[in-house]
């Protein structure tokens, strides 16, 4: 196997590793590292550990003891610079003896940033951009989002028929989308760092807001939930219960809300309903993935699953681009992001 | 090459034959021959002719001419064994000298049944079901129901945003599918025998209704245009104009337009709007398929595809499986078929 082809593997390893942090490292990045020998051969590898725990590389390092001499780390995100709650990783991998480091993205953030600097300083080659697009879009997506504007990253996700109905005239929602669909809902949940939904779902629908595995129990990770709105809330809602917490905000302004949830280390949000709720977020333009569940169903009546965006005629419309569609059992899975400028 | 593998080549150009005749051949089906000579090369081909033409079978034998002779004919659908406008393709073929016959197809039909008990009855092998899925999927679709059921089949296609509306709150529509699926929907109508609208869609709308190149230019076949219900025309509409035919039927009742359409030799029936017409026709369980333009476009307000189909709540929602999903360009472009009993 050639030095590029090693390279690429040792990456994919890493992904999957940031992926399987996913959920539990907030506000820090779900990063995953993989430690090659000198002559190639994987010696270690790591993810973040929950916040105040290890970070990836060190995590790898340990893992690989003195076979990192004259090795190479490769990473999905450059390595830290900066003293937080751990040392920097710059200076870990520099210790060990590490002779290149290749990592996916490079950190946009002004305090962690300049790891490769700092790398460059000791003496270690340090390269980023390798499988940087898939890192982008998959395990790291939330955070440098998160990096990059200071507010969590929002994903709208909801299930409607193929005529738009999320629920039917008489508010029966029970189910719309198939038994893959709902499973594939609670697991993103059990990645996410907090559930949104307004005081009206709460009110209709009563959802648990819960993540739990197809076998019906609990997941090991349950994200915060958030109620926002001014309306009540019933005192038996299930949103209420002791199975993961609950806050609730009295504000339906996307901007406060995020402002709120990022103060409480969230990253990762899931944006889950009601139309009214989805719609303030679409027109103040804080969706920044869509997740629907199109389920192969008509109504011809019934609720949307967006209400008033700000939109009054066709030219205004916000527009998406689709980049990923699947079957999800009978459903169609769509997957989509804003369109950039000159796209629409 | 074998046996098998011949017949399934020459399927696949008999059903491309079959798919090339459509739009030109109702009331009668679509079909593709191919004749293959004694040694299995292909001698001759042929689809069916307009109406009072001849069929398939007989283009094929008329370009094979002696070469039919010990040869195989290979037919998207069982040759007809009456005495309709032309002979029997059945007769033809035994006259040529065919030796055996393998068709897709049975056909459903009373009256021109019957021809591989026809074509056995005169000593020539008769065989049906080579590559049958396809071709009830494909060319045929349209007129096997239409033979099976005395209806035309009817596909509703619509052009609505990801969050179900088919414009915006103003009313305006365009553009809300891209150019790849405006195109594709003219195909769809070079291929449609009528094209039905509501009196409400040719006011709000003006569309030409019309099938026209991505040049610009009027399609060599046009549907006859469909206004059903009882609100008013304008003068100057432009369905009204020369370019196709026009009928007006006062009434929005499903299965009185479908007889009236039936009456006038129709068979693939395209239904475009607007909600209104579409939710009786959803209903009446007078869809036979849907043909769905998703745009990634969010709107949050403004008319639904789809209006009042009859459901009230959840457990009665109209079921459908999805048979294709495929991009369109930008859009997603979702083929549904009405779900069979037992798969909702």
């Amino acid at each position: 196997m050639n030095e590029r082809a090693r390279l690429e593997r040792a990456m994919r390893t890493a992904i999957a590793l940031s992926e399987s942090a996913r959920g539990w490292t907030s506000p820090n990045p779900p990063v995953g590292a993989v430690i090659l020998d000198e002559k190639g051969v994987v010696a270690g590898q790591g993810a973040t550990q929950p916040p105040g725990g290890p970070h990836a590389e060190v995590v790898a390092l340990r893992h690989a003891g003195l076979r990192a001499l004259g090795g190479t780390a490769v990473v999905t995100l450059e390595p830290c610079a900066h003293h937080g709650r751990t040392p920097p990783c710059a200076d870990a991998l520099v210790a060990a003896g590490v002779r290149a480091v290749h990592y996916a993205v490079a950190d946009p953030g002004p305090v962690a940033g300049g790891g490769a600097k700092a790398l460059h300083a000791a003496g270690v080659e340090a390269e980023g951009g390798l499988l940087a697009g898939e890192v982008e879009a998959g395990p790291l997506r939330a955070w440098l989002h998160y990096a990059r504007t200071g507010r969590p990253h929002v994903t709208w996700k909801y299930a409607a028929t193929l005529d738009g109905r999320a629920a039917a005239a008489d508010g029966t929602s029970r189910w719309i989308s198939c038994p893959e669909s709902r499973t594939e809902v609670h697991a993103v949940r059990a990645k996410a760092d907090a559930i949104v939904v307004g005081t009206g779902t709460v009110r209709a629908d009563d959802p648990a807001l819960t993540a739990r595995t197809p076998g019906g129990h609990q997941a090991d990770h349950q994200p915060l939930r958030v109620v926002v709105g001014t309306g009540t809330v019933p005192d038996g809602a299930r949103v209420l219960d002791a199975v993961a917490p609950t806050a609730m905000l009295r504000t339906r302004d996307p901007d406060v809300v995020l402002a709120e949830l990022a103060e409480r280390g969230a990253v990762d949000v899931l944006l889950e309903g009601g139309p009214r709720l989805a719609g303030g977020f679409a027109a103040a333009g804080r969706i920044d993935r869509i997740l629907a569940f199109v389920a192969p169903a008509l109504l011809g009546a019934g609720p949307t699953a967006l209400g008033d965006a700000g939109v009054s005629t066709i030219t205004e419309a916000h527009r998406w681009a689709v980049e990923g569609v699947t079957m999800s059992g009978k459903d169609v899975r769509i997957s989509a992001v804003p369109a950039r400028a000159g796209e629409e």
